[in-house]
């Protein structure tokens, strides 16, 4: 195969994917047949097949095409920034607006899909998956150890951060009141200052009254 | 038909909900079919119709039930607490206490097959859903004109809040490190302390370097 017709490949590929991520999302992994994938590519059952191994394998590929976007447009744009304030500050901001922005679709499957997948495709989906969490929670404790950040819980919190930014899946429109950036700033005020205009101790706060 | 017999028919009904969200809480609402569900609750799937309209009929009765059993266990405990911060966070210790203890299914419904309704009875659910929105973000308003929070967007807040709270469906394990006290406390500190041990004006919060 030349170099050009590789591209072609590679590029009819990804249009598969982009297509059958469409339809996945609007109706969802199990509410999906290949049939309807096939008809919205162009081309053939067998046509399909011919790229695809089975309907759990383009899932697997949709979600790893989706991990392959987030790693390149938030973790590795953070990944070296040495303050890890700084570090988690930027990759909140990335994260909300790589939910929000054009690649929404792969991701939300990626957010919404994960019980469909069982076995080794989803043993490597989850490992990544993972691997952001230790990356949260290792940048928060570097800070506690620094003294910029108070002693949280650093699992907490870092679950804390994947829900505030993941969730915006649910509820974000483009043609909402907020802007993608008005969101991203305001969540960010919430992790790193929190709401109280006085703080309390966590023993405080731990009293139910 | 006597009190007992009432009774006894609500009962079989909430079994068969019951049981249905079991089954749809681990197979999905597109992938469970009425067979399935009529085969767990021993009944013939002419039998089930006897009782539920149709699928899209059983899960706006499951999610109604869930809010039922949220507005409950946690709206109606906290909705009547005079202080605002005070009332947010009860708030969040009951939801996620609902959300990892024993009504999880009916709620992981509620939480991942959004997108599955329609019609009217999406609309009933969406508008209690909202409620909750609005309860939540008038609470944080209200905390704001009394100087006990700090002016943030409220809409982004609420959406913070419930983003932490429901996230936790996805990766609360029963057996795992952290207890649901652990994580609703630890959520409590983020939500209202926020992590950085100086807090920083907002405007350097923004700024990208």
């Amino acid at each position: 195969m030349t170099a050009n017709r590789a591209d072609d490949a590679a590029q009819r590929y990804r249009a598969i994917l982009e297509t059958a991520a469409r339809i996945i999302c609007a109706k969802g992994y199990e509410g999906t047949s290949m049939q309807e994938i096939a008809d919205a590519c162009k081309l053939t059952k067998a046509g399909l097949y011919h790229h695809i191994k089975n309907k759990e394998h383009l899932l697997v590929e949709i979600m790893s095409y989706g991990m392959d976007v987030f790693e390149e447009h938030v973790l590795a744009n953070v990944r070296h920034i040495p303050d890890p304030a700084e570090r988690l500050r930027r990759c909140m901001d990335l994260n909300v607006k790589l939910v929000t922005r054009r690649w929404s679709k792969e991701i939300t499957i990626i957010l919404h899909e994960n019980a469909a997948l069982a076995g080794e495709g989803s043993q490597r989906i989850n490992a990544r998956k993972k691997a952001y969490v230790r990356f949260l929670e290792s940048s928060i404790e570097e800070a506690i150890a620094s003294g910029q950040f108070r002693p949280v819980n650093a699992t907490v919190a870092a679950f804390s951060f994947l829900g505030m930014v993941l969730w915006t899946y649910k509820w974000f429109r483009v043609d909402g009141a907020l802007s993608d950036d008005q969101i991203a700033q305001g969540m960010i005020e919430v992790f790193f200052n929190g709401l109280l205009a006085q703080r309390q101790p966590a023993s405080r706060l731990k009293e139910v009254k």
